[in-house]
């Protein structure tokens, strides 16, 4: 009988499954075999005798939920973390922003700020993040050292794709990029990721999504994050963005339109036909003062939305509970309606809904059987998290980051009662404040 | 010597004083005398050896800061935490709260309740609280027990003072209630707190403020919470509730008014002038999708604002950090302005500001020698808080309640190294939760 034993055995605490019939078992048990779950089920005591598994995790107490999806993140920007906020847009940008990133966006600072960014989002509950940034290859390499699951978006703006041979150049270096990715290592997914529509020409738009087209993969792009977008476009190129993009055949299944703060209801119209995904960054939008998405509308038309966070420049944290939190409160007063994005669809958001919006929902997302074991244990038996009625409230209304005691991904446990696993966070810290120690050297400098 | 030995010290780390002049100090010391600070400056080495104390707290890596002040909370309404969520307003209030407060508020369930609410606001940082509730004296009694310090305000409302005989009653239980607090412990102010211009009557409100004033205690009511709040008592009184509470001569500088989410720039006028001091409960009005209280320009005015978040049922938690965060971000996507609510100005509101409501700045809300020792540390060694360009930035953004290490009240240390030492969580936790039984078991034989 030794084949069936399990690899990893999760005992008691109550199953939240995001199934698609919502079950919720208590006092459940989830069994793990190599990287997928092979049982789900109410843990009861006559069959527990005979469950053999090589390691067994008790969660009496515990609420065990998928591993939280964060479908939209620039993770190195962890090293700018609160360098500089509460400014105009445009100053924050040229001022601040783009000038570190020109100084000091290398190689070594986006794999230092990534495996800084894992160790928040691990102890924080994410389990699959969606990144877009610069020398994306060393994000991927961090995440495959750290053992998460990640959806790793080379990026693309004109300002890197000046003249014909920078163009050619750039999408060799990302065909390469591809090809090492789509089968070096299971849980790193390869996508391409425009940074916009008025910093990529339409040119560029269209020549990176033909090769994601061909490649199979994602095709992420900012959308509609601030109102003068619109203008913008609509001065450039006569038409709004959604129909200008739509001109360019750049907008089907696999594009993930990230903010779409500003999508008219004719916008979402096109989405919805043509299953364009939405990430959500809340938090992000409101710290910049760039805008709230219609998500309730996007959602009551189908489209899948899911919660990002946005990097840290503008956050500036990698929480998705708080996420979540902001996500349900936020529609409730722009709409003056309580009812909108209940606790359940914003739980559901962060969880299978955006697996869905990286085409991942077959594989993650949800507690069930056949599914690859992303999983996370929240320590309820705590102050501010009792009494509990209703699960779903507990989670995006009172849970935080700081409240996951384990995280497990693909059936490796990578935190164990709040001990990261797979990341020394001593030195990833350590690493990133000496990149801090010179941005604020040449900050100093230059005033 | 023995007469200059300090009772604490807390040495090493980052002062943030919250002072007039807005001072932090790289590695600095506070020196504590029985409830007061007697010292702070620079913990220079060669001084450090003259400094005696009986405990000394280590620092290093830490921001040491003013302990937070929330102006406005409902501590046993954590017993219905997360029971009645994402529901219109009146269906919330009627079908629920309501029913549950009539059901289940007694003396016990409020001092329990606001046991397990003092725990996680200690845990979380908050060191002084504002409340308004029923049975005010079981929260002054279990603030005393919890060595918190707080203003109780005792709960009016025009359904508990039906006729002429109720109504001295309630008023002559209400006057012994303040001989009561008045005098026996220091931490403790009273105070009386009319529910709202639409729950009391003109005489409620008018009797209730001559009794306040008299005693020279603070005066709570909730004010303008949702729009049709307007359309009410201007039916009712033929004018706006701002001009209605100034004909009653209820509002000046001892009257604190709580929400303000549809205040009209002619109300903000009256309140300037004539002092009155405003609690703002952004998480609780987002959720409840009452509205955003037009806080810049109240702070422009010169309004004293200070922070709360509210009762536990409509938030769903007591975290000071979350409610700063949310602060900064509201106003900032409302007003479509990046530099609105800047996170030293929101610092301000959680600390000093709070303060200046409560008309505790003489004795709280900053680190300044002969102010009470009111502070928390905050442990900035984690992933989530690397790198610290600014300090305000990082305690606004992306500092949580989990990050506070160790909680001081008036001299005492309440809470060391996340170890609560006046209140035993356990037992708090199961006592409420007995309460939570019961509400359920109600619910499901109504159902």
């Amino acid at each position: 009988m030794r084949e069936n034993k399990l690899d990893l055995l999760i005992s008691g605490g109550t199953l939240i499954t995001m199934s698609a019939g919502m079950e919720i078992i208590e006092n459940g048990y989830v069994g793990i075999r190599n990287d997928s779950i092979v049982e789900v089920g109410p843990n009861q005591e006559a069959d527990r005798k005979h469950r053999q598994a090589k390691e067994t995790i008790d969660a009496t107490g515990c609420l065990v939920m998928p591993g939280l999806v964060n479908t939209h993140t620039h993770l190195p920007m962890v090293c700018f973390r609160g360098l500089a906020d509460d400014l105009p847009l445009i100053e924050w940008l040229t001022n601040h922003i783009w000038p570190a990133e020109t100084r000091f966006v290398n190689k070594q600072m986006v794999y230092d700020g990534a495996m800084l960014a894992m160790a928040e989002m691990i102890i924080s509950g994410t389990t699959t993040f969606c990144d877009g940034y610069f020398f994306e290859d060393s994000i991927a390499e961090a995440a495959r050292v750290a053992g998460m699951r990640a959806v790793v978006g080379q990026g693309f703006a004109d300002f890197i794709m000046k003249d014909p041979s920078a163009v050619e150049k750039t999408m060799a270096a990302a065909s390469r990029f591809l090809e090492r990715w789509l089968s070096r290592a299971p849980l790193i997914t390869p996508a391409y990721f425009c940074h916009s529509p008025y910093t990529c020409s339409p040119a560029t738009l269209v020549r990176v999504k033909e090769a994601a087209r061909e490649a199979g993969i994602l095709y992420l792009i900012h959308l509609l994050e601030n109102r003068d977008e619109k203008d913008i476009i609509m001065k450039r190129y006569g038409r709004k963005p959604v129909p200008h993009l739509m001109d360019l055949s750049v907008l089907d299944e696999k594009t993930v339109a990230v903010h779409c703060n500003w999508l008219a209801p004719e916008d979402m119209q096109v989405f919805a036909d043509r299953g364009v995904k939405v990430s959500h960054n809340p938090e992000s939008s409101m710290k910049l003062a760039s805008g709230v998405a219609p998500v309730p509308a996007m959602l009551r038309q189908g489209i899948a939305v899911g919660i990002g966070t946005d990097g840290c420049a503008s956050n500036n944290d990698l929480d998705m509970f708080r996420e979540m939190d902001t996500t349900a409160k936020i529609h409730k007063v722009t709409s003056l309606d309580p009812t909108v994005m209940d606790a359940e669809t914003v739980c559901k958001m962060a969880t299978i809904g955006g697996a869905q919006v990286l085409g991942m929902d077959h594989l993650i997302g949800s507690i069930e059987k056949g599914k690859k074991a992303d999983i996370i244990l929240l320590d309820m038996n705590q102050p501010h998290l009792t009494p509990l009625y209703n699960c779903y409230s507990q989670i995006v209304y009172a849970t935080r980051g700081a409240d996951v005691k384990t995280t497990i991904i693909n059936g490796k446990v990578i935190m164990k009662d709040r001990r990261l696993l797979t990341i020394d966070a001593d030195i990833a810290m350590k690493n990133v404040n000496k990149i801090a120690v010179d941005i604020i050297h040449q900050k100093l400098c230059q005033s």
